[in-house]
């Protein structure tokens, strides 16, 4: 035991030391963890430098105000959305005025800014009723920018959506190429609206350059609606019989042609052209009634707006570029692009 | 001495002992940055799950591809392409054929496909000679999008630039405020070159929508020569002395037409608005001569191209739009902006 007073002693001041390394060490780690945080954490006002990529802040929401917030089409656009926030590591929020009022959204849109959000994608009912909205967002100092739908004379910073005349020329193109370059075709259409407008625009002009010994037999008011696109569809080809393909700028417009080509019985020979890939648009082209469908860029545009808004408020435009008075130097319009949707690729397209 | 021996032991013991201890420590932070790398390192084909962000690996290298690569015009567009690259933490290479001459640029484009990089983006030097090394890179699986100047029949996944017809939309704006919405104006333009076609009918077109008392008296070509420019704006002057304003769509023009107001000694009494930023657009800015100019969206060409290229690389486009056949949905154009530049905020656009 005569080692034993020592051993302790001994046992001791290696306790203390030890104990003194082990702090020190786990100080160290504490520092290097406080270090690596406040190295790659939210940099708000300038690049983030570090290795480790463009990344926000959790605690950082950005919010998308759509309008008729039940509707299917929302679905695709809000993955995008929050595709985008999972990348970059930051929140978002969903806020849609149920009906289709202007005066719903404006509210919708008033409570979301009130909110104080690192960015708003907002699309809008009509092009001139959210602006006084808008342009209070960004002046506040809340990006904003507008998808699908858009609002020119707003403040805000970009629009992401459909180039509509190109998806008429899309639909022109595939047409002429279905009815190998000749022939008669009618458009059902929603006159007075300008995307329908121009989808029609580019539809015809297409045709006539590329394609000029088909014909347009007919360009006619569908109103949107099934039933209606339906019976005008009929009485086209009452009048015209030598019709031989459809063009439909909206999607109730085709399953109504569609459904009228079934009932005379020449569903399938006769070429049906639809819009966007709603479950009843999608069921036709499965069953060869529609022959292809024109689905529109809508995960882009979630995910390019969330993109947009993450830059605009880390301050990652062109440097050099803003001032104090909101200058800005986002891409002012991104297309969000067009697919053709046939019967070889349709499966893709269904709800998940 | 007695304590001796056992103190030395029990300082081997501890030494022996706290030496694990710090062993143990050191291969717990040794492990702990291994995990750290594999969990946030470069995952090419899934979605970064890490809370870290979009990163990339800087093994990854993306190439831009330019003619005339002396040109200033491109220093912009380079920046915004190293901005994107260091932000996402990728490399970069630029490759430029020195001359005007689509067989060199043909060359570089092949060499840079050779070498396997992870995207090209590249500005065509005409909208046709690329198309097959282009579309040879696009099957090789290597990513290409076009910047500045396009070639729409080539697979490249996208277009950025700027909207031609818009920036003569804007210009137009800026001429009828600045004339209080009357008088005469004149153009001098290329007249065979789609981008200058696009923007002498933006320009006309708005005028004569937003500011139908302000007439086009001539458009005139100014062959992209300062001298020529020069000569031309002083015959119009001759011919036409009721000229008030002149539009020139391109960088030359503008400084030709500024030295004839400068030789008849009415600078700053004739409205002038020119195009781009080249140092001597600017002087004339700074002097009053030119009352505006438009600066094109080149850091966004730049930096916009290599987030395009990254989403493509990686595969954040649209899940489950995505087949063997290398069908993508990166949006098809960006519209990268046009600013208007004064007197007022002149000197953000002189080379740093």
């Amino acid at each position: 035991m005569k080692g034993h007073t020592p051993t302790f002693r001994g046992d001791d001041t290696m306790k203390r030391s030890t104990y003194g390394i082990i702090y020190g060490l786990f100080a160290a780690l504490f520092l290097l963890f406080v270090w690596y945080y406040n190295f790659r954490g939210d940099r708000q006002d300038a690049w983030d430098q570090s290795p480790s990529g463009l990344a926000g802040d959790i605690e950082d929401k950005y919010v998308m105000v759509t309008f008729q917030s039940g509707l299917d089409y929302w679905r695709t656009i809000m993955k995008g959305f929050e595709d985008a926030a999972q990348g970059l590591n930051v929140s978002v929020e969903f806020r849609g005025a149920t009906q289709y009022d202007p005066h719903e959204e404006i509210t919708v849109l008033e409570q979301a800014i009130a909110r104080k959000p690192a960015g708003i994608a907002v699309t809008a009912i009509d092009p001139e009723s959210l602006n006084p909205a808008i342009d209070k967002a960004v002046k506040a100092g809340i990006p904003v920018v507008l998808f699908d739908s858009g609002a020119p004379k707003s403040a805000a910073y970009s629009f992401l959506g459909t180039d509509n005349y190109n998806a008429g020329a899309q639909a022109a193109r595939e047409m002429g190429r279905l009815l190998g370059g000749r022939g008669e075709v009618a458009v059902i259409t929603q006159p007075n609206q300008l995307n329908h407008e121009e989808r029609t625009n580019g539809f015809r002009d297409t045709l006539r350059a590329e394609f000029p010994e088909i014909g347009i037999a007919e360009v006619a008011d569908g109103k949107g609606d099934i039933g209606i696109s339906e019976k005008t569809a009929k009485e086209i080809l009452a009048r015209h019989p030598e019709v031989g393909g459809f063009f439909a700028t909206q999607a109730n417009g085709g399953v109504g042609i569609g459904q009228a080509l079934k009932d005379l019985g020449v569903a399938g020979r006769k070429t049906l052209i639809g819009f966007d890939t709603d479950k009843g648009t999608l069921d036709l082209v499965k069953d060869g009634t529609i022959d292809a469908t024109l689905a529109q860029g809508t995960w882009n545009m979630g995910y390019w707006s969330l993109m947009e808004l993450f830059h605009h408020h880390h301050r990652l435009v062109q440097p050099g570029n803003e001032d104090p008075q909101g200058t800005h130097s986002l891409p002012p319009y991104i297309d969000t692009g067009i697919t053709v949707v046939t019967q070889a690729n349709v499966d893709q397209y269904y709800a998940k």
